[in-house]
């Protein structure tokens, strides 16, 4: 790197990471960062191209490589050769002069909920910035339709950033918001959520290619259980913006208690 | 596919899904199988080469090819482009006759304890098969040794399965187990554990290839902070098994009843 890159116009009070899963160029991450400059010293370090449903992986098999990039003399950053979380650490351990106060993902094109949380890679940035002990959000538009207003998700994450920056979060835990892709006026409001029970009826769609050999492409749709509105699908389907705190401490303590009265000692 | 590839001997009375992160071709998985053909018909689906740390993902923008794979006449399979959880869900929604019993996942050459639960494709493996509803069981081996002895670890693992077979598991929990790489006398016990707190130290490596560009090696090593025997990896360092009872609920409960005093809806 030859110079610093920055978002900042000048004396901004806060540093805020911003990553993604879209890839660098994405119109959700371009529009997050414009609002969060009115807030903040923003550095952008995401994927130089989509990384979309690649879950908490990084890169340790291949060496990582950081380009800086630009768009429209107003979006400045690091393109890296590498996963959402890859980004974040190499963000945080070796670009970064100093520890950002915040780190902000997204803004995601599609709905984080339910099941899909464990397969994001919009997730997993912000997991990787509470592993790395920084408050970290996760933002995403529920819309697969393509070019969607991002205005009003860009707005939200600015609002929640200021109030996580004032409130602080747990060490080990951050913030996953959904935000439904209607006209602001339809919102009908804000809603605490847990993650959802939903999952996917997965259908692998069989074809041939012109060599006569077998390929598969994964498809199917959100199975939508959950009809509570405590639960993070089931409140984006109608109308309200989710935010779900989420960790990463994946002990079943029910289970853990249940175990002890196990045969375990005949497994010697 | 033109036959059904199969390890089994004949009327075994369960059936069992195997899969890994290290690849089809890797000693873990082969000596995990020949365990497991002592006590059901076991169907290998795993990835056609190495795919450690990535996590969760799945494939979604690339289609997937399945290819028949055989070793030393007892060993088949079926070897998958594409990662861990892509292979047990198209072995289980498009490869396999009838929904298996258990998944296992590994034997994985290397730990899976503590942060390195979510980074990981062993993991990911069992954990798509919970969220299939399949009981599942990831297994590793604590060395990165080379060429170490997985016995010890396949009979452990023989033995799990036959015990989660007959107790059954939680609908969204899976077991997360890990051995000592040590002699099976110096084994001191099997432990119920929970996923410890112990993070890494990431190291970027900088480096200048040939033609002048900077390029970055990942590296680094396990802050152990957890001392006490409750958490995997103090249990393992210390020579026992350790069994953790991990599920994909990532809610933080805690959080959840405390965001209700947050003045959330000022982000409306």
């Amino acid at each position: 790197m030859k110079k610093k890159v920055t978002n900042s116009s000048a004396r901004k009070r806060y540093s805020i990471l911003v990553s993604n899963d879209d890839g660098i160029d994405a119109p959700g991450i371009y529009a997050l960062v414009q609002e969060l400059k009115k807030i903040a010293q923003v550095t952008v370090v995401a994927p130089d191209k989509q990384q979309s449903a690649v879950g908490h992986a990084i890169t340790m098999n291949y060496p990582l490589r950081v380009k800086e990039y630009s768009k429209n003399g107003n979006f400045w950053g690091y393109a890296v050769q590498g996963t959402p979380a890859d980004c974040v650490k190499i963000a945080v351990r070796a670009l970064l002069k100093r520890k950002p106060d915040l780190i902000v993902s997204g803004i995601n094109h599609g709905s984080n909920t339910a099941i899909s949380v464990i397969y994001s890679g919009t997730v997993s940035a912000a997991t990787e910035g509470v592993v790395l002990g920084i408050p970290s959000i996760a933002i995403s538009l529920t819309t697969y339709k393509p070019s969607p207003d991002f205005s009003y998700a860009a707005q939200i994450a600015r609002k929640l950033s200021l109030l996580v920056l004032k409130n602080g979060l747990p060490r080990r835990t951050l913030l996953n918001v959904n935000v439904p892709a209607i006209p602001r006026k339809q919102i009908k409001g804000i809603r605490i959520t847990q993650q959802g029970k939903s999952v996917w009826n997965d259908v692998f769609d069989r074809r041939c290619d012109p060599g006569g050999i077998d390929y598969y492409w994964l498809t199917g749709d959100l199975e939508n259980i959950d009809k509570d509105l405590k639960y993070d699908e089931a409140a984006v389907r109608n109308g309200y913006v989710s935010i779900t705190p989420i960790h990463y401490d994946l002990t079943d303590y029910a289970m853990y208690e249940e175990l002890q009265s196990w045969d375990i000692n005949s497994l010697k």
